[in-house]
């Protein structure tokens, strides 16, 4: 029996060692990239210049029923909000592959501003923007962690509970 | 009849192709720039770095009394608040034409971020930042749109309606 | 009498001559850098691109029950939101120290935003954030003064007082 389990072990970790893109990374830890969004307005989801790119502030993707809305610590507890953050980055990533095509050309997030649709009250932004950041360090490693601010507006376009924008860095052609 | 207003149509299509600067298609379409505003504060109201020229945060130009103020979904409509947003525009294209003489040195807007003085509930900040987005569409054509956020503050410097701060890439020389 | 008066000007005069590095000028202005903040997420405290140091939205540094908590205009006057936004520079000015080894490789300061945390009816955030952007013209002259925008938040992490997050131009290797 152990003989077994040990061979999974092995079989895993090798996997994990073979899994050297992001996207693979990404899958193992079973997420998958949402369709890239479009623009709803008079701007483009993002900008490149030199080796930076700039990304517009992203919500969720998806149709704007699913994406969750309101105002965190009112509305929404914590964890929603965090997990909203997660699905505003895998939204990103989705920006970040059309435009590269890889995701492996990214050198390492630069700057994020996290944009939480919160309350007077509300205090632990942080947390709900690490739901972004935590799944960068599991596409990009150290390389996912950004300068950051997460603050809390008074309120986002269509009530969406946060919204993010970043600055990425890119490797040299 | 018809032969005068074929004339017309195509002394107007002429013009329109001559009218090759931003400056003349801003022109073109009855935008006139106001006098670069000043710093009221301890800033600047640019910064160039490389091909990058940084802008601050630019309400409406002229004096305090004729700049559109309060919160938009509150005191203003999304109407007036996307009319200011145009005056911020404006405001911005003059300090971009002081600092480099002609606006055809823009490559293109890199990013803003459009901060809408608004209520907890407000919900259209695209709508209000159309205003300064399309205005940069004149004068700069697809090059005018930015990657871009457009959100809802708590509060703006001496209650105006609508602040926008920009990064512009710029031609080498 | 007048003499030894004369003697102590030219004294003074020659020692602030003499402080010609942006730590002497903080240190005969009468201030200290703190430690260095330590991420208290999943972020980085900077990152530098290229000649770009991309600083994280600092609050002022030291342990959470003596950082300035609270609403500018309820909970707090302007001169103490000024106050805060001044420790918050020092707090930021550790964090260049510590990456750069030496403040002069500080170019120029590029960009801040400066975000107060605010009330809906608070108007002089231009006040509060100068209480930052006058300790950079201490320590760096004009170079201090940014492209800035300095505007109100809903609410910001842990309830502080003011936030502020910079772009920094660096003197080429």
């Amino acid at each position: 029996m152990y003989r077994y389990i040990h061979a999974i072990v092995l079989l895993l970790a090798a996997a994990t060692a073979l899994a050297e893109t992001p996207e693979d990374r990404l899958d193992a830890a079973g997420y998958t990239l949402p369709e890239p969004t479009k623009p709803v307005a008079v701007y483009v989801t993002r900008v490149r210049t030199g080796n930076l790119l700039f990304l517009s502030g992203h919500g969720e993707c998806g149709a704007l029923d699913d994406i969750t809305k309101g105002k965190v610590g009112r509305d929404l507890t914590v964890a929603e909000g965090k997990a909203s953050a997660e699905k505003v980055g895998l939204c990103m990533l989705a920006t970040i592959k059309d435009e590269l095509g890889e995701l492996s050309r990214v050198k390492r997030f630069v700057r994020i501003l996290g944009m939480v649709n919160a309350t007077e009250e509300f205090t632990a932004h942080p947390q709900v923007i690490n739901g972004f950041s935590e799944l960068m360090v599991v596409a990009f490693g150290e390389d996912g962690k950004a300068a950051r601010a997460a603050v809390g507006m008074a309120s986002l376009p269509s009530n969406i509970a946060v919204e993010i924008e970043a600055i990425v860095e890119l490797h040299d052609d």
